[in-house]
């Protein structure tokens, strides 16, 4: 599966950071002058270096800060923008980004300028787009396979692997609807901390302030769209990876039901075929509703389920927005992890924005089951490996783990194992988890649930913890926005 | 969970059956000369006895005998029959049928007409029908719970059980819509072989032949259904249960993909919380295709998700026949379980008639994985459990295991328990037949696969061994008709 080094590990990453860096043109080089205040303990906000740093034209900042990716697509197909002109315009940014926070694992610009020069010819000679996603530069979490690139995902031992032969399923779908990949973002040694660091590509840290976390599993994608070095990005999610960077960065996110986007051909971080009934969800990190709903339905439209055994054959299907006023769950938090003012304020205020336009709130705290609990329970499923296979991907090279692993446990599964055994009495207890909040669901007539996505805003590096408010979604497998 | 018995198990499985006995009324019994030739050893077809015993009227012959449930839903509808006579009717068939074939576990006679006389009040009152199924007398397996009415499934210490306290999901909703529920009937012992027999109620025998078995795990509805005793009945599925029964009897039956039809509050043979991959599924068995395809779209235009948090959100799709010719992949067999020379010309009658009306045949047996593996990786879902609850169940009353246990069994699994570390492989295992039928589906582009159910027809008592061929559609969790 991995073979031994044939170098110390340092060596070897050190290597592969190189490569990476030399993938930077000499001409989008930031000045040392600024490059000199990045480091992980600085408060630097480095938001607005790409405007101010000289790199980016007028246009490449106007194209990179004033749209989403729908309004992006409608501008090149309708032949206003050429997509060259919009990637070029990312790329550039996605490196400014880069040096500033170090979000990238692979930079794929030369591929990605190509690519964007064929849907420009396509849409002059056929007279119309590739698709609906036709020319927009889409940047992926490092563990999408992408036909020759590397999917290291932060293993040093898995940078011997050859580079993928073939592309992810999604990534399939999105390339034959127009999309142009151009780089691949960091993301946590083993993926099950909140914190994007390996010691592969180091950390990726906040834009908004460089000592705290940019989140994870996704954190690379996060902190690269909050620079508008991506305007839309593909992650994974299984106990908040895609929600995390969104909230810690200050952007959006959306989390689907699992099975509704292709999951195929992938690299786990983790040894295939869990028992487990939690699933990994793939969904989008970006800056607008409607950019989410473009990919879920671009995705789904193509019958996904064609081309992935495990995708649900179910069609998209619109629905129109309510005309009556909704009723929302309201779920304020667990004592073990009270809410920091910042976000009990700002729950109060989206609760109270809502019930003046008309909607009502029903406050679940005393009658759900308990939230830590829950999560424990979420958490013991992601133990369930005999094997810990993570563990054997992170001895292959003699690497160490990262910090954030050890601030990354519940300290009652020190040393637990699950058994055969053990899993069927989780199974019970998921079971009525499932139940007691479908029950409050169906009773109440809830149209959604509202509830913090974390006790705090970002956190310095290392210290986010356990992230018992996103696991129950997974818990529970519901479709989650987190805006 | 079960108490220990006051009395041997002998005497309160006599009690139970006595019980049951009492509740077919004097003036619907059998001549003993005709019951005199009925045992397990007899060559004896029953079919013709309904019709010959004179216990049913000429109406009574009428309504069970030339309809299928969508044609009796019309009548009632319509007012041109009633609910009473049709539930009657029905219900003295079913006596007929529990005397000669034993099918039933429960008789709820009189409440079926005090409920056939409501839908009847409701027509004549309201002026249009209660539902889909206005007045349908339903037969189903004694594992659906009925409120106020014993749910034993064949274990002699359920017996102590108290009657169920509430519908189970999917008798809910079918009562809501019109339904008249009028017997509950016979299943094996732990559900786990194809004879239907267990300690409590005997043996279910097969009309067509009484020594023949009448399969299983859902064997009383199947040999009610083809006494015509039924017209449409509830049936499980999770190794062929639903299937094996209507291919023994000479029925048919539909086995939806799991999570369709809501399964929520039944009663288990086994532990609760599996973490097996292969799920139970409710399914009909009856005589038409047009009453599945009703039993289906009023069971899922009822919204079932919301009673039962394991049901999948999705609408019920109506596909228009296809125009275009249809695309069969054809499986023929595997040589450790060899087609008998009637269903091996059954299986080639039909590709011939398929491919004559235009239809085009694709021979898949050197494509797919071995279809015996695929059996024996099938079964060890079945094995999961640490704590051989099933075996639990037996022990408690002292009952001995039913003979046809010991050969339906896997010789290469004797001994044989799961490790955790096992499950993980196994699903892997699993994955790759998804994936080979997958791609071979989507390559081809089929429709559907035309596969022998069994080796066989109808065999005698407790030889019928594993079910190779139906377990292959549980492992795939694909849709099929049994027909």
């Amino acid at each position: 599966m991995t073979t031994a080094p044939t170098a110390d590990w340092q060596t070897v990453a050190a290597l592969k950071r190189d490569a990476l860096s030399k993938k930077i043109p000499v001409g989008w080089r930031i000045p040392s002058s600024i490059l000199d205040q990045v480091s992980e303990t600085s408060t630097l906000n480095v938001l607005n270096i790409p405007r101010e740093c000289g790199l980016l034209t007028e246009q490449e900042l106007e194209l990179t800060e004033n749209y989403d990716a729908t309004a992006l697509i409608e501008l090149m197909s309708g032949g206003k923008v050429k997509s060259y002109d919009v990637t070029l315009a990312f790329c550039k940014r996605a490196a400014i980004a880069q040096q500033l926070v170090n979000c990238c694992t692979e930079i794929m610009f030369e591929e990605a300028l190509v690519r964007a020069k064929q849907c420009d010819d396509y849409l002059a000679n056929e007279g119309r787009p590739m698709g609906p996603m036709h020319g927009l530069p889409i940047s992926l979490k490092d563990s999408f396979n992408v036909k020759g690139i590397h999917t290291t995902i932060g293993y040093v031992s898995f940078i011997s692997h050859p580079p993928a032969t073939s592309n992810s399923v999604l990534v399939d779908i999105l390339f034959r609807h127009g999309a142009v990949f151009y780089v691949k973002t960091n993301l946590p040694q083993s993926m099950m901390t909140a914190d994007s660091h390996n010691n592969i590509f180091g950390r990726t840290l906040n834009p908004n302030k460089l000592c705290l976390t940019a989140g994870g599993s996704t954190g690379g994608e996060g902190a690269l769209i909050k620079m508008r070095g991506s305007v839309l990005g593909l992650t994974t999610d299984v106990a908040g990876s895609n929600r995390i960077p969104a909230l810690c960065n200050g952007i959006s996110s959306f989390k689907p039901t699992a099975g509704r986007i292709p999951f195929g051909r992938k690299v786990p971080p983790g040894r295939v075929g869990s028992p487990g009934s939690i699933l990994p969800v793939i969904g989008p990190e970006g800056h607008s509703v409607r950019d989410y709903e473009l990919f879920m339905k671009t995705t789904i439209d193509s019958e996904p389920w064609d081309f992935d055994e495990n995708t649900l054959n179910v069609p998209w299907r619109r629905v129109e927005p309510f005309k009556r006023p909704l009723r929302f769950g309201l779920i304020k938090g667990h004592p073990k992890r009270p809410l920091h003012p910042t976000i009990a304020r700002t729950l109060h205020s989206a609760a109270t924005l809502l019930k003046n336009a008309g909607h009502s709130m029903f406050l679940m705290d005393e009658k759900i089951p308990d939230l830590w609990d829950n999560a424990l329970l979420t958490w013991k499923y992601f133990l369930l490996d005999p094997k810990r296979t993570p563990v054997q991907y992170v001895n292959a090279s003699g690497e160490p783990w990262v910090p954030s692993i050890k601030t990354t446990a519940f300290p009652e599964l020190v040393g637990w194992q699950a058994s055969l055994d053990d899993l069927w009495d989780m199974n019970v207890a998921r079971a009525k988890v499932l139940k007691a909040y479908h029950d409050l669901v169906v009773e109440n007539k809830l149209d959604a649930i509202l509830m913090p996505g974390y006790q705090a805003t970002a956190v310095p590096h290392d210290t986010f913890g356990v992230p018992i408010y996103t696991m129950l979604q997974n818990l529970l497998n519901v479709r989650e926005g987190h805006c």
